[in-house]
């Protein structure tokens, strides 16, 4: 596999709220619910950060059950961002502006030793990309035309 | 407006590739292309960030445009996020999991003054919610059943 993969969107305004999106031939809408500015056709920004979450821990928890020898049955992920809007809307700076902790909460009907668990979920916080990326700081580069 | 707001998704696996996620009533399906050993029915995890990403920008590019008052025409925001998937899969420790760097490029029809401009990406990048979760760390908490 080559060393370095790349992902990409490409999206398009449709509003001040509303974005459409392409990615792999695929197509996303993000939107806002109406108190934050939008139409509420579709899941909002941070949403879709939880999201992409949720399906990264999906993908690592069975690829490290499998190395570790055990089978995940019914695993159900449950993720809760919390977030002061005031940064994003100019109201104040008291706050940063994205999610100030995230906790994530596993469920499985698959009983797991308490060691194997302490072991499985370790390497699925060390191996989930989405995860590095929202616990540590990743460099970006902003140009426009 | 509430000092926090909590956004949340409760999601079930469908496969080791495939989650089904809810969102505030709203359904949404993430899954991996085949080489990354899934079905390609849907965006993959890492594509979800870069789509909230871009959804995110958008939001702020038209807050920030108003407070400055110009009118922002045909935004188009294209990213690209690059990564090296053998920490996932468990081949090698050289490169973190997840994204190594995220390349953004807006493209506007709007002739924006060059000063206004830095101005407005400035504020862009210190006021986006999800562009603050990617730079920044973030506190998260894991827990299981």
């Amino acid at each position: 596999m080559s060393k370095e993969l790349k992902f990409s969107v490409s999206s398009v305004s449709e509003s001040k709220a509303k974005t459409r999106i392409q990615t792999r031939g695929f197509d996303l809408t993000v939107d806002e619910p109406e108190v934050l500015g939008g139409t509420n056709e579709a899941p909002n920004p941070v949403e879709y950060i939880l999201a992409g979450y949720a399906g990264c821990i999906n993908v690592v928890a069975h690829i490290i059950a499998e190395e570790l020898d055990f089978y995940l049955e019914n695993l159900e992920i449950n993720i809760d961002g919390f977030l002061n809007p005031n940064r994003l809307f100019g109201k104040s700076l008291d706050d940063r502006a994205g999610y100030k902790h995230i906790d994530v909460k596993l469920e499985t009907t698959t009983e797991i030793d308490p060691e194997l668990k302490k072991q499985w979920l370790s390497e699925i916080s060390h191996r989930c990309p989405v995860n590095d990326n929202l616990t540590n700081a990743t460099p970006i580069s902003f140009s426009i035309n």
